[in-house]
């Protein structure tokens, strides 16, 4: 059988590869990009494996170029796997008028709304058709998996653990869009792809998930720059701390004086995150 | 007095932070720009400064951003200055034709024809002026200099110290255009900046000048890709090692088994060459 996946370019690194694959997709009816660190530890077994799910405007380069993980992850011996943030080149009305919405603004749900729901299924697809994927065609193992991202990402990050507790073995985010429901960014995506009705809201809205949790995830771990011009008004990640103090979910949450929302933020903390989840993947 | 330098932005970065600055440049005859990393040691004393000079169609960013040095740097003490590779907007007819040649494509030489003599002065910019600059206005000492670079701008860093023997503390590159008198990139750079005699090229070839040098530079540390799509035409790597063996120069070129010219390799290697800069710079 051959593959689904059609190598774009491939680029070895820290004794390992990076490589960029595309490939057609069922849950979001086109084309699909994502990137991949294999650590040289996949040269003799299949190893965990490790999701990053990036923010607004990002694609599936961002985190392998510029979140300086590959030095620990080769070190640790754990798969990086990245999406692109949305469909590209869906053709659907208004896909390309704002930088928050459509095109590299997926938010990771399953759009409920036409046009939407046609294609922008991006929950679907980093949960299952991504993770099938990956453990299928590339050495991963499909029992080790965690999950992290920044801003955007680090909501889907949440939200993708949230909704199937159990399945990840550790959770972390970069200046998450903790309380999409409250903010700008998150009312505009989530009225666009799930339709008025707020209460269809609450799934997708990782303070309220963690509110009706009934088993605890594993800790998690965030980071948040205080110096972040998103924080106050769009990031709100002291209603993640509340809910999380409601119902005793597990919460390291990391206030990083003087960080903003950038790269040289998350590149900063990426070894702790590293090291969070890799204490419970190779565990 | 107030500062020549315009901060553009600031971020903070493992400790230390990142900041991108402009300023009017009597040597390039306009506004250049340049990012810093200032370690966190900076805030008690000057420090060692390294200059870094990025390749073809890179900007100030491109290191800060992809080279995933700033960690390391913040352990050891060492100040990064990245400048711009070329003069941009300088309106000069053609500058924009192409990617290998005006903007983006500086190569680190004072152009002598016009009309690039006006503008295209990068080498008196990268070796006197923005070092004073530096020292002028940031906490870094002015007796404690390396520089390192990638293609062009590996290039560039090794005729930057072969032109001012004893003044850099340590050199090194990745993947530089080794002897541009013999490659097509340089021949059409070299043609355009600085005209048809080649004689006048030999004192911007790096091969060139090492079978010149009077007195050794401390030992150079060269890393290439035995994978890089350039290698065979345009970084001629071996024209290096000839030179270096035929007058006694201290040179370790490594070819680095698969790797290519990104810097997925760059990055790869990036401590090797810190810590080869801070032996000498922290000495």
């Amino acid at each position: 059988m051959s593959s689904p996946l059609t190598l774009a370019s491939e680029h070895r690194c820290f004794g390992g590869s990076v490589a960029f694959y595309r490939h057609a997709s069922q849950a979001c009816g086109g084309e699909m990009r994502f990137g991949v660190f294999t650590p040289p530890q996949a040269a003799s077994r299949k190893v965990p494996v490790l999701y990053y799910l990036a923010g607004l405007t990002c694609t599936e380069e961002t985190f392998l170029a510029k979140g300086g993980a590959q030095r620990l992850a080769a070190e640790l011996g754990v798969m990086l796997v990245a999406p692109d943030t949305s469909p590209r080149g869906a053709g659907l009305p208004g896909e390309d008028d704002a930088w928050d919405f459509g095109t590299g603004a997926g938010f990771y749900v399953d759009a409920t709304q036409p046009p939407w729901a046609s294609r922008y299924r991006m929950y679907t697809y980093v949960t299952q058709e991504l993770p099938a994927l990956v453990t299928g065609h590339l050495p991963a193992r499909p029992d080790r998996e965690g999950i992290f991202g920044h801003s955007m990402g680090g909501h889907g990050a949440l939200v993708c653990a949230l909704r199937q507790p159990g399945r990840y073995r550790s959770v972390s985010a970069f200046a998450p869009i903790a309380a999409p429901m409250r903010c700008p960014w998150g009312k505009k995506a989530f009225g666009g792809y799930l339709g008025p009705d707020t209460e269809a809201w609450k799934a997708w809205d990782a303070s309220e998930l963690v509110r009706g949790l009934r088993q605890p995830l594993p800790a998690l771990l965030v980071d948040q720059g205080t110096r972040d011009k998103f924080l106050a008004e769009q990031l709100l990640p002291e209603q993640l701390r509340e809910a999380c103090a409601a119902v005793g979910q597990p919460l390291t949450l990391r206030m990083q004086e003087g960080y903003d929302h950038s790269y040289f933020f998350v590149s900063t903390f990426m070894e702790d995150h590293l090291r969070h989840h890799a204490a419970a993947l190779n565990a």
